[in-house]
């Protein structure tokens, strides 16, 4: 039988960093990944790097995980790029929160002051401020939040330069190979069933996204990850529409390299269908139109939709199952999981190395946490 | 230099259509296609076989045309089938205009009254009939026209039937190969320079769509025929939305073979641009949305535009020079090439042979005509 | 808990004439499948129906189940057509064997005999005969067997016009759901656990290609269907290649409508990666032209790969679990799913039903039978 | 009649180098494409800048004016990603040159001292020194010469930052609008009639590649720049199979960022068909093969064509038009079009603005040279 140190289940953006982090350890990982890599909703994300603007008046450990995460991404760009020839495209132009209802201003501003407490950048501009910065964006607004360091990257090149950097330090990856159940002894797992026949390791990694229940399920283990869909769609406009991304009530807007720009993203809980529905796109239109006219000008480039993990309390499981040795979690990372998979590469690495080194506490995500909704 | 009989300039729906009547009368063309056949408006078109739902209260030549023309339609698809081994989807089932605004319904009626005295048969649904009909329609419409005889083919199935179907009976076809400009003696045409160089010939036929005006002018020739847009989408959906294609005040709806239905039409004169814009997505699918709420529950799949070419009196092209021998059109088709396309293969074959044997009248279509607009 | 009669896990061509057959009995089954319709083999088949040119010379149960099906498709293709607007692409212009080494000729005379005894057409033709017939195949052929029976269909189309057509007489089709176990009791199947949630039913049928074996083994029954990779590639000429589809020793050249042209198919067992490789794309290529010189002048197309469902003697498994009441087996039908399909919908039609109708004898592909190698 | 400074003819790598080097002179050009911008040679290109591979043993005009372009890039390549957020995707990784024949050695380690008399490195690799720097190459090398600074950019990325930073700087772009004939007086030119009507303008600049004979002949002036079209292929591979790009005699293989591996490219004289054949693929697998033997196993991703503007003495055409002010010539790159592309923009820009300054000589590429062949 085929023996490994670690095997990683699911070739998405949070096993392709976690085998990254795992080769800078010296460990070797072997991803599985049932279909292609990124093929699910590591390859539809819009890669916002939210920090700030995802996690509002919160400023808990999902938020210190997030921020945490966000600051490696300046050097990971350059080390990723160095090993795997990939350009993540970073984009540190800053976010921002248009508000256009007098009833939001109060809350808008308590955001800002809770992100100063918490030595974070963050400022209110004035509709003047904001139509200055944005001249495209719908007149009317009270004005805006502006987060100076929530930028993005381009999401299947971040899955990429991950895995490729992970394969070039001695990772190794395997595409359509599904796996099916794991293999126990005395409670410890021995490896994993596969499609492709048994597999032995020492630890197994189980970030397969909304898919991950199963293999939990299989040793009494209820993960509770449920799938929701999010619709996108891009455009291409002929000269540039907004400097930095825009989030609204309903949508945000992206704008990525080549005068693309990224509209998303509905929220539809309970179910795998990757389908786009005309309703999708339509709600997403209206959204953008409402809050960057001139939008409707550019030209239709494509609609997709992906399937995020999300969780009863809306935090990712991260770390060891409580009894069982050697299976180790790291999903549920719902709309975030471009922007955790740094953080979390590193963390569930020092969790199979046996050593923390980042400073961030990971017990608030333990898998057998007492979630109360 | 090359040697042809007749050198036809255009591999879209028309040119291919005239390669194929020329060759069931035994005369053997060159199609000459800058890009690749169909690339243009034929490939573009929703299909529509709407002799009698396009032409409104209009029973004139036009009119005769197109009728005369979809009566060729069941005929032609098992005899192109048969030698090209492609099916071209012909649909018959019926078309319907929906009628939601009092002020419309004397005016369809009236529509009604004059199809019948032209022959034709149409007759008006009341709101009741409508719904058994067409359940998913929206409610609270007056009723609906309902013409039974026109229906639709898969439009780019249909030039690629002709355009196999000439080449099995001798046609021959260039694909990537411009002609720059027309080879001219004592008013006499003797062939085209091309950018695969010169090409001799007896006859050439301009069916270059929106593209047909230049070689016209070198003649000193106005043609008169100017660029409409259309843009379009497609849905498929889990159960049949539609049985019959329908007209509304601002879009069809056209149910195509496998649960796909078309959306279309945008009219945007003036531009060779055949990007999809945002602004006529989201005017389709408001407009689709108010006669078929359900469609929304339908996924989506792709957008397109075509390039339509329109002329000053709605009429196409269709005739010889008036002082060039050698020289025909056959243009101008606007948004019906697919329904005039077999007519117009015909017609235009016969003129070429000298020989009228359709019984339509080709004069009002006259490139010479004097049109008062 | 949601309930149906008969539930069919794989939305492949099989699990598709299943379910119309099925309906056409007034069973209204439900369809579950883990991606989308037709998204494995069904889809990437290249669509031949080669009742006598695939068993050589077998006439044992495999080539009974294959003419029985076979027979079936001339009048299935205007009923699809009729159900659900889809045309199956049927062509019925025989397939050739061609023979080019001396020392076959003896097997492929003795095939021919074997073909006539059995009651089927089957005949050899001279190396004149040949090349009168098909006169662009290489020259220095010993001749070769001509199969007028054996013909093609668009194997995308014919499984979704099933799936329409069982659809339209009252089926339904869930994409995106995935079966993980089944829901047992007192040796009777209840229901199926999906991603969906639990779905109870009388009948489980399971028919998910080369994914068939994991449900089976949650019964301890080994299934013994494995994956075999074919690779493809097509080709899109300016004129006819060939009238007939043509077997050769390392590939098989089918001409389909539209002058594509698939070239076909490697045989690589053991795994469920889809890629096409390189390797597969030369050898096909150095095969293909080895038959048919001027393939060479065609343009690329594009390639792909299907995961194709194996057994150990070559016989698919259909029939019921030999305990397990309500359990049914469609499945390992290899590289014949597309020709095998309406027989077998027919026969788990009935199995499920309860009456044989076929005349076709069931029991050599018992899915307990003794296999022996 | 809408009024320009300067009017580009062709919104090709060229066309768009031209924009942004003028855009930094402050002049604001508008570039005209008649379809989509980078849609023929400059997307097809493999974007090799092989300044001292491509050349062989010359080291005249061409070999300085592709030296000074390929030191433009570093430079370019972060003034191009701050303008536009596109990256290059900019490798140095060097360019081997095989030589598998004991006949070639003195050949070219003759090239190795031209390249250092020329001042430029370059040097010879023993076998021994081949495999250990790549050891995927074929055995049986008699050695290889090694330049380590001819590398490659993404070549559809370079017109694209080119593109959206001559924007960002001033310029403008109209895609689908064709340039149907020059607008005269008093051997000065005026404008361009366009598609979209006449544009007048101070200067014309020609860049249309193969395109662009047909608006010079227009004046009496025969451009002498024919079409070659070459094939390419693109394969991803498991892991990587080269670090520097290298040239055999028959192909060239250039390791793109992802673990992408681009093989080029036929060379096909005479045509602007832009399919790709069975024949060219069959010529590029099997001379990669031959260099690189396990580039079979990678997946095959795609293969495309591109029509490059070739010249009779195989030097472009740069400059002035002899008699007629106001219009200049950029065209007949030949397959270096991306690597000349930073100095032609360069020089060009120059030529409009009356001043020269960058050092190279551009009067051996004078559109009215005598060329000797």
């Amino acid at each position: 039988m085929e023996r490994y140190d670690v095997v990683i289940v699911g070739g998405g953006v949070i096993g392709s960093a976690i085998a990254y982090f795992l080769a800078k350890l010296g460990r070797k990982a072997l991803i599985l990944e049932r279909e292609r890599m990124a093929s699910q909703a590591s390859g539809a994300a819009a890669g916002m790097l939210g920090a700030q603007i995802e996690m509002g008046l919160d400023t808990g450990p999902l938020f210190q995980l997030a921020r945490f995460s966000r600051s490696l991404f300046p050097e990971l760009s350059t080390e990723l790029r160095e090993l795997s020839g990939v350009d993540i495209g970073l984009t540190q132009k800053g976010t921002l929160r248009t508000v256009y209802r007098d009833t939001e201003v109060a809350h808008f501003q308590d955001m800002i002051k809770r992100q100063h407490e918490a030595g974070e950048k963050a400022e209110w501009l004035t509709a003047g401020e904001l139509a200055a910065r944005e001249p495209n964006l719908r007149e009317g607004a009270y004005g805006a939040v502006y987060i100076p360091q929530d930028g993005h990257v381009v999401a299947p090149e971040l899955t990429k330069a991950f895995a490729l950097s992970a394969v070039r330090l001695g990772a190794e990856i395997r595409e359509f190979v599904e796996v099916s159940s794991l293999m126990l002894k005395d409670y410890q797992v021995q490896g994993v069933l596969t499609s492709a026949g048994p597999i032995s390791c020492n630890h197994v990694i189980l970030c397969a996204g909304a898919w991950s229940g199963r293999l939990a399920a299989q040793l009494g283990f209820n993960l509770g990850v449920y799938p929701v869909k999010g619709e996108c769609f891009s455009v291409v406009s002929a000269r540039p529409l907004l400097t930095s991304t825009v989030f609204s009530d309903d949508c945000y807007i992206v704008p990525k390299p080549g005068l693309r720009t990224i509209i998303g993203a509905t929220v539809k809980p309970g179910s795998f269908n990757r389908q786009v529905t005309l309703a999708g796109i339509d709600q997403l239109l209206q959204s953008a139109k409402q809050v960057l006219p001139s939008i409707v000008d550019a030209e239709w480039e494509k609609a997709w939709a992906g399937i995020r993990p999300q969780t009863a309390d809306g935090l990712p499981y991260l770390g060891a199952h409580p009894d069982w040795q050697g299976l180790t979690f790291a999903t549920g990372h719902y709309r975030n999981g471009i922007l955790l998979s740094p953080a979390t590469g590193m963390m569930i690495a020092d969790v199979v190395n046996g050593v923390a080194t980042t400073g961030v506490d990971i017990h608030p995500f333990a898998p057998n946490r007492t979630v109360q909704v």
